[in-house]
């Protein structure tokens, strides 16, 4: 129990390396935790707005001062469960990519894998995307850093793409990246207000990877 | 004064056929009209949540109770609004396409008019697209109609590529325009977060353009 509660806290220590806790801060650790967790729970039933402090307490089993001893507010909450979720996507992604398959399929294997890992949580990815179009400067700056490493997985799919010869040396690998980010984002919105499940999600993929490449493919 | 009221109720009616309206159906359109222009000032200075209907009755110079008899919440009136300025949006973008141009060039000038006609009301934009991805069912499918115009004029311009030759004739419009669109909504996050001007704007959409239609121009 108490390895597995210092495992979640960061996934990259190794036990050898791990801080030994005493008892005090092992419960502040447990207790911030349990925070976190009925924190997604509730974004991702509600999204971010009808979310609120006190229901999460209560779905955590506490008091909202014992919320705020752990977050100074919702925004704060938001973003260490988003911080969190990010990490486990990025590794999500990076194994979707079945490395013996072509480019075209190593990326659309990543993306698939990223719908199957987020589609029980839509509200969620919903509250994320619409907060991203109106927070403050420096929680931009800070979803960019959380998000960096989604964006990464799919750059590397490309550069191997490039090392490979399926892609033309001169491809803007950044531009390409995006293009193929705002697609993939976009499709949340079907997700959300057309039913699409991760089959539809990812067979649209698919055509709109095959727009996008269409210019970058070496010509065989 | 009358006559310009009538005129920014229905543009597309003719002064012909506009129905006469006696002096108190008059006063009652120009208090609309009144609150829409406060309702958009206040939008696009401080987005949707933070402007609040007693401040838009206050810009209108009326109680809220006015404002109230006019629209039944402030979901409406942002509707009221957006319908106004997707029209214009459409009519706008439309113009920007300069017929002679080749088709990377109208799509172009398209989109770049787009720019300019919305980069003055940023915060605007970025609440509409926040609200499009957190919002009840019905009110996405009414938002879907008032941007259905403008999305047809992108497609408009893919249907004047096929017909010219510029395309090839299996293209896929819909899908094509569709990221296009995804593309282009995108960037007004450099706009809101990195302070990306118009020119910035369409120069990175310069690029986008390029890579989106690369497998679809025809093999000179």
């Amino acid at each position: 129990m108490r390895d597995s509660v210092i495992t979640t806290v960061d996934p990259s220590e190794s036990e050898a390396t791990a801080p030994r806790l005493n008892r005090r801060q092992a419960a502040k650790v447990r207790t911030r935790q349990k925070v976190l967790d009925a924190a997604r729970t509730l974004f991702a039933e509600r999204g971010y707005d009808p979310a609120t402090i006190r229901d999460i307490a209560k779905g955590a089993g506490m008091s909202t001062g014992a919320v705020f001893a752990n977050f100074q507010d919702k925004a704060e909450l938001f973003e260490a469960v988003l911080s969190e979720d990010m990490a486990k996507m990025a590794e999500v992604l990076k194994n979707g990519a079945d490395q013996d398959a072509g480019l075209r399929n190593r990326l659309l294997g990543a993306l698939t894998a990223g719908y199957h890992g987020s589609i029980d949580q839509l509200p969620l990815v919903q509250a994320v995307v619409a907060r991203s179009w109106f927070q403050p400067l420096a929680a931009e700056m800070r979803s960019r850093t959380l998000t960096k490493g989604l964006v990464v997985v799919v750059g590397d799919i490309l550069q191997s793409g490039i090392r490979s010869g399926e892609l033309r040396q001169d491809t803007d690998v950044r531009l390409l990246g995006e293009l193929i980010w705002d697609a993939y984002l976009s499709n949340y919105r079907r997700a959300a207000y057309d039913n699409w499940g991760v089959e539809e999600l990812s067979a649209h993929m698919a055509k709109q990877i095959d727009v996008l490449l269409a210019g970058a493919l070496s010509r065989q």
